[in-house]
């Protein structure tokens, strides 16, 4: 088990369940630190109601850890001889970007990571409300900064305006370029970089469960950008996307102020998919602003640059990880799993699935509604038993 | 001698320096509050250093209140006839947006305000360094609030991003069609409302001191909307120019946050000038935002209002109390005074204006560069003393 937190980071114990070599290998993650909880009442006494369990953390994701932990003890109570050795990590550091985890396993790639054959995380959730899933993609990052100043300091428009070319008018001018209306991304080419989509993927969500009139209302959108399920969810999760964020500044509280922003700073990201890479993204990104740029002919000063990026993840949903916990759900469920992807980013997945070199896969057992990150988060009671009574036949399914 | 206060406003003094029914009666402004002084060295201790007195207030508005009641005390002290009334009004309030002032002044306009022939305030600066002026006209302000929403709560990119139409793209396209790359505003018919030019006019602005390549460099503009002295100051002074001044409820901070935001709230404002009301110019710009809404073809809500409006203010330049101005400056300087405007607003001229009935002047003693409401605020002392015996030859002139 390798128990991770920063600051007792040499702490690392070399222990694991099990070392039959005759055994496959799988790595369990899960996390212990939580979001902060303010505004909560006990946020960290769990309080039963209606049958949902609520607390900080309660889904994401000490929930999911106990549950791991309830599972083993019931096998091991029981006798039931557990077909594969396990291995933990455990962090908690999760919720601060998982500040070091990479470097410590990468230290331990040829020790404690060795012979993993494959690595189970439960740290999502279900789309809906009823229905298991186990995800298999995830989207990466591509985020740019933005730069335009037009003096070397802030001016009072009174004083100044009319006089010099503002930065604002350029930076709003270069934001309003990079989509259209119904959200298609102007970067030309960009669209090359994306994996087509196959018959096969496309039965996939056909298949998904989900409700999208209920998505609409639960953020009261006003109107969504595709139509049909299939679209939508496609448009989430296997397509790229842009949403610009904000601007660095200029005059952002309430009320009214006069002033000529000198310098500011435009943030927008996209998030990528296979076979879309930081690289081919940032070329063509920067490429596009630089042309928009010459375009605009501003004389004011201009920067655009590729702030970070992190990779999209997608992987085979045919492996015995997810037959197993196809096959688990279907024990304690009785329905077989939508196979779902997720449109943010988990970085620890890529990094499993490079330094073990093998399947990764998010098995959830909270629902889309637990409110993770927010004011009472909760997870429900069903959820939290049949979770366990999944994990637990997981590792039974992988004696396959 | 009315020395107001919102937390004094009872305090009333009816006291008039001289009653002569024979006489002309001058009322003078001033204010004697301050704006925060962070940051500097012993604000409010005066310090001369090189020919300049640093202090919070030396230049805006303690020192030429005090070179008020320097010039008429050596006039008295010397024994001569002051041939004009005197009346005067300072307030407190001033840096606070002289709350309770314009109230104040309308109970008191057929008393404390009847037979004011004119008024003279010394609250701004010269247009350069070194040539004095008398300003005759402020641009006036319309503020503009457009609010974009499209859903009810922030949402993250990762889960959403790709599946709604986002309020930050509207935004910054409708903010995107506000102005021309050369300052020009697109609201259609904007400019019938501006006063033509005339002859006269012009050539004030043809006599007028100013280093067009100073200025710039005094901001270290990249570049400046306008190549000639005379059209950079009527785009500042006597044309209205519009600035875009931010988003409220984006993300602004330093960093990245991959937000999008569910509520974005543009600002922008137009600097007036004659003949442009903040009625007239209201209806034009509403109309146009709504248009640009329609055109936009957006589902996303949207709300645009007129947050506030002053009007722009100028005045007869050939009126005793400008042609008295002019010559004190000429007996103290040796030179005739420029005849300038300013970019921004100084509310109290129109409420003493309308209240008088009567001219209203803008002497000022302070130079360009004494940083009022910044750190070390100064008043350079030659600036002191001349204007101390500019505004005592000014009430001899008077008596033309």
């Amino acid at each position: 088990m390798l128990c991770y937190n920063t600051y007792f980071s040499k702490h690392f114990v070399n222990k694991n369940l099990g070392t039959d070599e005759m055994k496959k290998t799988v790595l369990v993650y899960g996390h212990l630190d939580v979001q902060p909880a303010d505004k909560m009442t006990d946020p960290f006494e769990l309080v039963e109601k209606d049958g949902k369990l609520f607390g900080r953390g309660s889904t994401d994701d000490k929930g999911p850890v106990i549950a791991w932990i309830h599972a083993i003890s019931v096998l091991k109570k029981k006798g039931v001889d557990i077909p594969v050795n396990l291995k933990f990590v455990f962090e908690c550091m999760e919720e601060s970007g998982s500040e070091g985890l990479e470097e410590a396993l990468r230290k331990h790639k040829d020790d404690f990571l060795k012979n993993v054959d494959m690595t189970c995380i439960s740290d999502n959730y279900w789309l809906g409300k009823k229905k298991p899933c186990l995800t298999y993609g995830l989207r990466g990052l591509c985020y740019y900064f933005v730069e335009v100043s037009c003096a070397k300091q802030d001016l009072h428009s009174g004083s100044y305006g009319g006089t010099l070319p503002e930065a604002m008018n350029d930076l709003v001018w270069i934001l309003s370029q990079l989509t259209d209306l119904d959200g298609t991304i102007r970067v030309p080419h960009i669209y090359d970089l994306v994996e087509p989509l196959t018959d096969g993927e496309r039965k996939i969500y056909e298949g998904i469960e989900f409700d999208h009139e209920e998505y609409k209302k639960d953020i009261a959108a006003h109107s969504l950008l595709k139509s049909t399920k299939e679209e939508l969810l496609m448009s989430r999760w296997r397509y790229p996307s842009l949403s610009i964020h904000g601007i660095e500044g200029a005059f952002s509280q309430p009320g009214a102020k006069t002033v000529i922003p000198n310098k500011v700073i435009g943030k927008f990201s996209i998030r990528i998919v296979p076979n879309m890479t930081p690289k081919s993204v940032d070329k063509l990104v920067i490429a596009y602003l630089n042309d928009l740029w010459a375009k605009r002919g501003s004389p004011n000063h201009y920067n655009a640059v590729a702030h970070h990026g992190g990779m999209p993840w997608v992987t085979d949903i045919k492996h015995l990880n997810f037959r197993a916990g196809a096959r688990a759900m279907k024990r304690v469920f009785g329905v077989e799993p939508d196979y779902t992807r997720e449109g943010g980013t988990i970085p620890i997945c890529i990094t499993f699935q490079e330094l073990t070199g093998n399947n990764v896969m998010l098995l959830p057992i909270g629902a889309c509604d637990d409110m993770a990150h927010s004011q009472n988060e909760k997870l429900d009671r069903s959820n939290f038993i049949q979770g366990t009574k999944t994990l637990a036949a997981y590792l039974l399914e992988l004696a396959e």
